[in-house]
């Protein structure tokens, strides 16, 4: 009964979107393997991570079923890019810049799919934008904690910021009485917006300086 | 429901010490992750996981509701205690071991709660020692797992050995008889002891030498 | 009562494979632990993650009770050899090798356990094959993670690939309408053969070479 429950109903375009969010995340840990020497287990576990991991702790955190056993697409698709991507990297040069796009839409839709599940518990605010926000970025940590490199989203252009700030849209403007499907689509084009924005024009939040 | 339920009626003054813990914590954490070029998102992050990393994973293992997502008191503190601490380096050089006693303090705290939490449970005793240790220990491991350093905890003065002596303790009293409250207080005080002795004077577990 | 329940009735034969493998995993975990300068704590930390890491992850992902909180002598196996382990390598010179066998032979039987805890809760086929690779390899991975290296696993001699061959050999099997048993024992028999036959003769997955 676990694993057999239906999908839930959303709209069939969120759905397409969050696999190819997936299916993104999954590409991008790849070719963060790849410069590492593993080989095709190690190349596929770390985008396995990198696609599953931050949806899996939210789910674990909020003792919900993991999304992936519920619904083996999200596993099938992660699987499939990631070894469609590792077979292409041999013929071909991926610009490294290709999965950005599909990234940061995968980012908006996983911050507010993973606040919204929050809330949909009962969740208080605070914790269920960070949930959004662990949804978004944890996969990427776990990818670089793997590749044994300082996780990337912890410097460099606005990323988790971006998925914070729609994390908190999202939440002001259903305590607003905003309806679901607008302060969702709200909150998706602000993460887009940020993130687009740092890639395009450097956004950067101040880097810790500590006089220790 | 599963957030709204009150909290525990636990002693006020408990609770301070375990919120005072959770502070400690996230600034040791910050003063750790301002060695590393991270910006104010990896400082924080890394400032949660710290402070929050031990309890959650006791959670996860014990099938509990993760404590900070029941009472977001936790999740604030650590999250103002990492931006504070954030800020104030930048202006004044806080000395390393301002954060010692507090640690010392709530390490003395998350051991009881976390071998109290397990014993409630129905867990055996050794399973909940090791609950104990868990609560205290394993934010500061994955904090350097993060920081891409190997755990500071698994080398130097005595820290996890403190955490499980109070640990089998508290476990040792409550099998003979003694009252929740004496066997509490008597465990907490050895972790401290323990805890203060290490830092004073040096002590030391033996370190492995294997002949490989 | 969740932890009263008694011991699932499998085969006493399997059960003591079980806790070999155990035992194997974690002397393995004290010897990946001495390249470091740690402590006897560190090493008893990386000795229990290394032997019931992969397990406990199977278990917090599918919603069942954590293994070795079920059941505490998975707990006292692995404490006991890593303390063993640590005490003779001052001692005596191991060889590296000592634990490839048992471990082999207990990664044949994480993977045929694994995988038929996730099928029995309903899991989806490749759900159920992946939680047969987790349960025996995941272990290895938060080993090396906690000793700040990248995963061995990640590339070497063919170790996980052996126990996703298994795995997806009892799937198949078992949907063909052989007895449990059976199944069970032509998978373990693969992944031994497959593991031992890399041993010998090196066999390998195509490393990554991405031109990027």
């Amino acid at each position: 009964m676990l694993f057999s429950r239906p999908m839930i109903p959303i709209d069939i375009l969120v759905y397409g979107i969050g696999l190819a969010g997936v299916a993104a995340q999954a590409a991008a840990g790849v070719l963060e393997a790849g410069r590492k020497p593993f080989d095709l287990f190690g190349v596929v576990i770390v985008a396995l991570a990198a696609a599953l991991g931050g949806g899996s702790l939210r789910d674990l955190l909020l003792d919900r079923t993991v999304f992936w056993i519920a619904d083996q697409s999200y596993l099938i698709t992660a699987l499939t890019a990631g070894l469609v991507t590792f077979a292409l990297v041999r013929f071909v040069r991926l610009p490294g810049k290709l999965f950005l796009l599909p990234d940061a839409v995968g980012l908006a839709l996983f911050t507010v799919s993973g606040t919204q599940a929050a809330l949909a518990l009962g969740a208080p605010w605070l914790v269920a934008s960070l949930m959004g926000v662990v949804t978004g970025v944890f996969g990427g940590i776990v990818r670089d904690v793997l590749c044994n490199e300082v996780p990337l989203v912890f410097s460099g252009e606005l990323y988790a910021t971006a998925s914070w700030a729609g994390a908190l849209l999202l939440i002001a403007m259903k305590a607003s009485g905003a309806t679901p499907g607008t302060s969702a689509l709200a909150a998706g084009v602000l993460v887009l917006v940020i993130r687009l924005g740092a890639m395009r024009f450097g956004w950067r939040l101040p880097v810790f300086s500590a006089r220790l």
